[in-house]
């Protein structure tokens, strides 16, 4: 990556992801609850993220580091790891500019999530389920095929493109007093807390994790870069660890991180599908799973919530609704 | 019921309606997958009612039905009999008019549904799962209380109320060349046919049904009521036979009824929720499952569909993916 990859991006940063992902990423809806506003005594709004392409907020990132390249650049091929939305979206990203694109994915990864990355035209690499075999692979290809490597969230053009969310929802409601988003790796958070904080600085910026995943919370208080320890929490994306760009800019502009319990969070996603009708993955339930817990002061508030993702393992739907 | 009750109502009922549901009903999103598109070679505008107040267009009829009343007949109070979306619709429409409302709900009734009639603040009289017994439940609150019958669907201002979502698709996509609502007792469709032929008349419309309830299509080919026979379809929306006016609406405005197996409903619905991210109940994928097994040629058309509900007991859902 350049230097330029490794700068913390600011408000013009955004701007230009705006330009760059028009006509290619989604304007998402905004939805509003009157259920879950009575439930919180606020007035809650949902930024739907679900019904972006790929079916995830990372659409945005990837796309705008991708569109970013130049066309020489882009031509030699992108390359990434994932085994989640951030893989979909470096495939249909590169897709819709015209470049090849590999996609490294662990030989575990759900046979869904291979097929998505493949139906969007990328070119899949299966390594062993662990980081070091990830690397590996990741160098492996960029060595034999050359190409330009888009990270998950520790980029500033990934970064940016995540902000554009955040900004989108506050043109459309101008008023909210707290903005709330899941932290997994930071890269939606820190655009988001970009956006939010150049565009209405007396708003606060909120993020929230699972307990079983609270390096962010860890880091956050103590000032450093805490990693996560393993984890099996059910929110699947939020099972990485900060960066240093996102780190910076949690630490800088983030007001605060917030932890809650696993059965808040499938008990959030579940009410979600029931009441607002809309299919949410277990990451994306946590914001709301902490206004329900009550771990953020919200009343007679308005409130922004990023629903960040909508893909769910449909045949693993038993096993997660049997768990609470 | 009254003389006016029991007429067909005309567009004119549905403008009336139209005003009358102002600040009572949503008027709901209307959403695109080039997923499905590509899937059927057509441009698909679903009409999200799942996002209705209650979940379901069922509010539209109730509330436009229990909006007609004067006070004073309000006053006295309403009643139903529902085991699904009627019930809930009734209850919370006369809630918003300040009337008190009883439903007579089978006493083997998803709790759930229970839940929602009482949560919404209306009055639960029990009877046996049958129809005499339902319908006697009704006669005895009827003369007990007063108060005015609102039936589920073969009445004018219940098919009035439904045909505002039909005005409402039309209004904001002129161009549509088929508009396809799934058909059980038939209010919905009957609306529908009503709206568009007025507003579009070469604006094709079709009902869609289970073969494994398919009285609908029956009746329209025979060109006489026939009722239901015993059925078990996954689509419980549709279990019921047509009403007498419903049925003369169908007979005259609808131009074909298909009917789809039980396994394409199910990987409709399934569908549904994997690409588009919203919750729908197996009636409401009733109309897509047509046009996936190729029941409707609408090959480079503009298709509107009524998406009708999002009540799913996500208890039972680990069953229902079971089944596929």
């Amino acid at each position: 990556m350049s230097d330029s990859d490794r700068a913390i991006p600011d408000f013009a940063a955004i701007e230009q992801a705006v330009r760059r992902l028009e006509g290619l990423a989604h304007r998402t809806p905004i939805l509003t609850s009157a259920y879950f506003d009575q439930r919180t005594g606020a007035e809650l709004f949902f930024k739907c993220e679900n019904f972006q392409k790929v079916g995830a907020f990372k659409f945005r990132g990837a796309c705008n580091a991708i569109a970013a390249l130049t066309d020489q650049q882009g031509r030699r091929g992108v390359v990434t790891h994932s085994s989640g939305n951030h893989g979909q979206a470096v495939a249909l990203a590169a897709r819709l500019k015209g470049y090849p694109a590999t996609v490294v994915m662990p030989d575990n990864a759900a046979r869904v999530k291979i097929e998505a990355v493949r139906d969007y035209g990328a070119e899949i690499v299966f390594c062993e389920p662990n980081t070091p075999a990830r690397a590996a692979a990741v160098e492996r290809v960029l060595a034999e095929r050359g190409g330009v490597f888009i990270p998950p969230y520790d980029h500033s053009d990934v970064i940016a493109g995540q902000g554009t969310a955040a900004r989108e929802l506050l043109e459309d409601c101008p008023g909210l007093d707290v903005v709330i988003a899941p932290v997994g790796g930071g890269g939606l958070i820190s655009g988001t807390a970009i956006a939010v904080k150049h565009l209405k600085p007396d708003c606060r910026v909120i993020a929230a994790e699972p307990a079983n995943a609270d390096d962010a919370a860890r880091s956050f208080r103590s000032g450093k870069i805490e990693p996560v320890a393993s984890t099996t929490t059910i929110a699947d994306g939020l099972r990485t660890s900060l960066g240093e760009l996102t780190f910076a800019v949690i630490r800088d502009h983030v007001d605060d991180v917030v932890t809650v319990s696993e059965t808040a969070i499938i008990d959030a996603m579940r009410q979600v599908w029931e009441r607002m009708k809309i299919v949410i993955e277990p990451s994306c339930a946590v914001p709301l799973a902490a206004l329900l817990e009550g771990k953020i002061e919200v009343t007679g508030q308005r409130v922004g919530i990023i629903v960040t993702g909508g893909n769910v393992d449909l045949d693993a739907m038993g096993t997660l609704l049997a768990r609470i």
